[in-house]
């Protein structure tokens, strides 16, 4: 028997988000109802809600930054008891018999299923997020959140959070490395502290003169203005890795000349047509332009991991349910250090 | 005091290549002159000697892939005697110094020297090519030949086979790893031959119906022709690895979405303004673009002793000094199975 939970959804590209009480499927013998206490506020929320991808099936309740407790568990579940802290990220089911799935990397699974938008791979039905009382997730997609974690500020390592540490791990960020993080927000902020735990070397590329600061207390030992010519005329050949979260399509160039021979440019931030530019920024030194989404399931529960043993947890700004539409508007202005959480003990 | 050999060079973009001694420096102590035997003809040859990249100063003799005997050395060598095959590539000198001198990628040193259209770092004299008889080059930019090599045959190996050698073995292309060639020339024909021998299973990306008989005779076990939409769909994400030959610059997404998750497209080939594609093909995947240029002069004798050992030589087209111009004509109309190389006893 599906279950009616309270939640916050769209109903089309141009409604504001409002109330919309949603059906969540009866527990299956391997699945985790969480009761959720926080939920992060992600771009791909707004994205999703305004249909800016044009694959939006309405309506849509968005929310893929989940923290909670277990408030039941399905007869095969032995993993988690009830009361256990808990989280979910932007992943609730994958195949788990793919090369990709077998490497650890669900995310890149063809039958990968999002926390919201998504298509239930049993009944075919739409998956719904966060923004919401209760999810029910399958076991194998829920990660435990240590006891050192604040809940109230650890829900965007969900996304935010993961998008940032698997590149920053799978290119071997770590000690003697000269790192570079492009653009400050929600996703560049984790990357600079990430770095700098890991052990990096970090600077942070920022075309705001008045980020500075900010970069420096959350762990980068440099600033570079991406404006300011002769700067990053100095940097030339800086960098082994660059982590991109800059979120729209820009000029590459630039970047590629601050990489070291061999070094990496990863974007993590811009789902978007990319200008081109010349090969011979790739060829002279064997540099390369790569991409990341997210990460696996076990890599996100490293992150956890590491994040309680490291004392990291985001930037946040605690908001009431009703308060998202603004939060919204706030977004898309930057206006947000540096990611904003939403209490649902106010929904 | 300096010494005339006879050469054929370039006086002026439009001008045939033509007899034009030139001198070549007395021997320093770390210095070894080599008899030219073979030299082969490359593209960067031709784009050389026509300006095609605004860089040549005139008068300039082509060739990098020169092939020889020891006939005389510097009172400091002690690791070269008269008599011996020996080969130099596209590099003559490099700082040594560097960090990536010191990871032996001396092509990426700032101060790497080129065969020929470069400065030599003591006496700033222009350095000249390998159609000429004669040409001395520091001792630590001189490789070997290993006596199982075919001397008229294994010129090519110095430029077409390091451009391809070095990012098989930089990406670890070894059995167990669907590797695919794109573009069948100079470059392409040895990429196939030694992503095959290095245990991998290879296929031939072309947009030749007709190249496929060859493409397989140099060890691909598939051909794919670039242009079949059908065949290219049914290939999608195939490969982890992608050895881009082509020699002008293309559209890369169709590339791309062969690869499979966490793989790589390698441009070799084209040196020119790249497309933009949309980043989704990168994020979705993990997936690269990378650039490689040439290879470090430790990996150039490693592939030269491997070729000795697994029997692999370029094929080739010998021709005299004088055929040079019409050479290039072949060249431009790809009409070349795959390299020329100049028999210098004809100079």
């Amino acid at each position: 028997m599906t279950e009616a939970v309270a939640a916050w959804g769209a109903t089309a590209p141009d409604a504001a988000l409002a109330p919309m009480p949603i059906e969540r499927r009866e527990l299956r013998a391997d699945d985790v109802a969480i009761h959720i206490l926080y939920c992060g506020v992600c771009h791909s929320d707004l994205h999703t809600a305004r249909n800016d991808w044009g694959r939006t099936r309405y309506p849509v309740v968005p929310g893929h930054e989940i923290v909670g407790r277990v408030n039941a568990i399905g007869s095969a579940v032995d993993g988690f008891a009830i009361g256990d802290a808990v989280a979910v990220g932007c992943l609730v089911d994958a195949c788990l018999e793919c090369p990709n799935c077998a490497e650890h990397q669900e995310q890149y699974c063809p039958g990968s299923v999002g926390t919201y938008n998504g298509r239930d791979r049993h009944d075919g039905s739409q998956t719904q997020g966060g923004y919401s009382k209760r999810v029910i997730v399958r076991d194998k997609f829920v990660l435990r959140v240590p006891d050192a974690l604040d809940l109230s500020r650890a829900a965007p390592l969900l996304c935010a959070g993961i998008t940032t540490w698997s590149p920053l791990r799978h290119w071997g960020v770590g000690p003697g490395k000269r790192v570079a993080v492009a653009g400050l927000g929600g996703l560049g902020h984790m990357g600079v502290k990430f770095a700098a735990a890991l052990g990096a070397e970090v600077t942070m590329i920022t075309t705001s003169p008045s980020k500075a600061d900010d970069a420096r207390s959350l762990g980068a030992s440099h600033v570079l203005i991406a404006t300011d010519k002769e700067a990053m005329k100095a940097a030339t050949g800086r960098f082994d890795f660059i982590l991109d979260t800059i979120p729209v399509a820009h000029e590459y160039q630039n970047y590629l000349r601050l990489l070291k021979a061999s070094g990496h440019l990863v974007i993590v931030g811009a789902v978007d047509q990319m200008p081109g530019f010349h090969s011979g920024l790739l060829l002279g030194g064997r540099k390369s332009v790569a991409g990341s989404a997210i990460g696996g399931i076990k890599e996100t529960q490293e992150m956890l991991d590491f994040c309680a043993e490291h004392g990291i947890l985001p930037e946040t700004e605690t908001i009431a349910m009703a308060d998202v539409n603004t939060a919204y508007e706030r977004m898309e202005k930057s206006d947000v250090k540096y990611r904003f959480v939403i209490d649902m003990a106010t929904l």
